[in-house]
């Protein structure tokens, strides 16, 4: 055990929202107050960007009953920034800033929640600390519904995401499918780099049979237009309903996002009378049209596959939370440098998930890559690897709390410190 | 009460799907197996499609426990269809195969779920079977997400759609204002000519304040592009992120939907450097953005409003149920050309829904506008008449069947009647 190291502590959010993010700092702000090594609780307003600006609240002051709805409010309740910090070894500018700002509220811990971004940032501000050796510990708490963090065997919000998927895409399967003329219906999955979410759409037809995409297409698979054409009227003579689930960052073999494809440029699979750049979804239902004549629509997820907090999974809920827990009891330890991972267990055949932590430094660096064998040789969909792996996090329906029956979201006062 | 009849009887689905259409299916199943004077139960395939097909499901063979989770299996379980059934006085072919089913399998009762255009069959129907004096009591159970069947104070299906529309809009607001550099989002609402679900956006923002939009444009209002620009640049400029509901169905003073319009051909506003075809909210992402230059993303809620059982209320669903119990008992006591429709009531303050009958005739023949009075001056917001109405409709959680936390929908046999 580490020598106590008694000061203020700064609890920030960055990257992306999820549905879970806010149960992460619900179990770190909640612990920081509750120890006694810690003097003050501050959140940083957007982020490392309200550091950088003094902008911080003091939490301290939050009601008690306010914080406690945090778990189940989707979206950054301290706010976000996407904001790139400098390597501190070229330009220390925003590194000062922060050191000053460190120094003058007696700061000692900081909590960074988010995505690989946030932990490349995390990363920087501890090593820069060391060098010109102010004593803060630094602890990362991991975020990202897109499931690419690296050292983690999940990371929160992906959860509930591909819960969230998985659940709309049943419903979608159901209601596409009631007419006896037939239709194609493509639904476009966020997760531009990793099939992760993409891949949750299989978990539809786990224990349902005709619910859930015929074909899915994860942006780890070069997309081969005339194959995904052949696949797909397949599919539609066959089946006469077709559901396929798309990733937004499928690429063709030059690396050109198919997203950024018009039916005009289409080559060889000819033209279709318009101009259509209305997202990816759009643009291979005016393709499959073209092809099939069959009815065909295009579906964009969007935003609430990763703010639906009222489709989320208790279990990644309770796993965010313990990571925001496990950062600030890491740090009370004397750990720094690190991002509170997960390790999964199975005991008795029960899924049970505990924390780990990992050196900042490979999270920056690494990523978590979808394992490409638990894509079927044909590329066109997912083995049962994935199901088994994802079903454990999708668990337990969360206990919100509703004023006529709509979600009430926590309400912060957010008062900054002067 | 009139003589006893005894017969088959035959329910069938039509139009677009809802969350709780079969919640209504339910309700006339169970009560027409547990009638002495019903002495079978047919599903109709594909609506009225399948009546003139001979296809026709034996609803007595399936297991009771798998019809039970019909009220909360989203969309049409018995297919449906979009067939437009000729007039009987012009064309009476379909008609007099409809006969000779209904003879064959002496059905004395139908029942067909549906919207405006299902009822307008019905009525044709029940007008035929007069004429042709074959007994059989026809009633019509409603159902639309878009509320606009006349004669009753709501439909089954809109009270769930309503609440999966300000739940997500909820979820939206939160997730969209994390950063601070401010964001314009811009929701697409189905309802092509009523205004019943984009005015739902209004409940999100009913008790949580900073949630739910800042403008609301239903179809009823000539919308006006500069008007909407000048609108949506002011509440930018005061609070940096806005958050937009607009109907699908919005029109421009020439009667042409703005989904029709393409930024390039938007005249005076300018060209904004590509075409864009690819839905309504696209559309006006791409005019918004080149007004404000702010971040504007769009979003088309889709097929989710309609099929979200997992948001469904509890009210919608028990209600629908009693629309399709209350169409069964009504025949079976003698009526026939008749819609169930609903009446609230108000006891000690607190609302009750009780069912009511509306001649088919005046179904097919009107609609039930969104009251104009109920949208502000300014034809940009929902006034709180809007709200006292709707809250009602959406009250209640579905206590659903799931398995490995997603949902377990009915597994009908649908087995046909040789």
């Amino acid at each position: 055990m580490a020598e106590k190291l008694r000061g203020a502590c700064i609890i920030g959010q960055s990257g992306g929202p999820s549905a879970v993010i806010n149960s992460s700092i619900y179990g770190a702000i909640k612990t920081a107050i509750e120890s006694e090594d810690i003097t003050r609780v501050f959140g940083a307003a957007h982020g490392i960007v309200g550091v950088i600006a003094g902008e911080l609240y003091d939490l301290d002051l939050e009601d008690p009953e306010e914080l406690a709805l945090l778990p189940n409010t989707p979206a950054s309740a301290l706010g976000s920034c996407r904001y790139k910090i400098a390597d501190p070894d070229k330009d220390d500018t925003d590194y000062k800033r922060i050191l000053e700002i460190f120094k003058r509220y007696d700061v000692r811990y900081f909590f960074y929640n988010g995505g690989n971004d946030s932990m490349d940032t995390c990363e920087k501000i501890s090593r820069y600390m060391n060098k010109v050796g102010y004593e803060c510990r630094i602890i990362g708490i991991p975020k990202t519904i897109d499931n690419d963090l690296f050292g983690t065997d999940h990371c929160p919000g992906f959860g509930s995401a591909a819960k969230y998927i998985a659940t709309s895409l049943m419903e979608i399967s159901r209601d596409t499918a009631v007419y006896d003329i037939g239709a194609i219906t493509i639904v476009e999955i966020m997760g531009r780099n990793a099939g992760w979410l993409t891949a949750s759409a299989a978990l539809a037809r786990d224990k349902c049979s005709g619910c859930g995409p015929d074909l899915i297409y994860p942006p780890e698979v070069v997309f081969d237009f005339d194959k995904f054409l052949d696949d797909v009227h397949r599919k539609y003579i066959e089946n006469k309903n077709v559901l396929i689930a798309v990733s937004e960052g499928i690429r063709d073999k030059t690396g050109k996002l198919i997203s950024q494809y018009s039916s005009a440029n289409a080559g060889e699979i000819d033209a279709f009378g318009h101009v259509q750049l209305g997202g990816l979804a759009a643009i291979l239902a005016s393709f499959v049209k073209a092809r099939t004549g069959a009815k065909v629509r295009g579906i964009e997820l969007s935003l609430l596959q990763r703010c639906a907090a009222h489709c989320a999974s208790q279990t990644d809920i309770d796993e965010a939370f313990m990571a925001g827990k496990g950062a600030v009891e890491a740090a009370i330890q004397g750990e720094s440098g690190m991002m509170v991972g997960f390790e999964r267990e199975y005991i008795d055949g029960r899924y049970t998930c505990k924390t780990k932590l990992v050196p900042l430094k490979d999270v920056a660096n690494y990523e978590n890559k979808f394992p490409l064998e638990w894509i079927t040789t044909e590329g066109n969909d997912i083995t049962h690897e994935f199901i088994d792996y994802a079903l454990p996090l999708i668990q337990g329906e969360p206990d919100r709390k509703l004023v006529n029956s709509l979600p009430r979201f926590a309400r912060l006062k957010k008062i900054l410190v002067k």
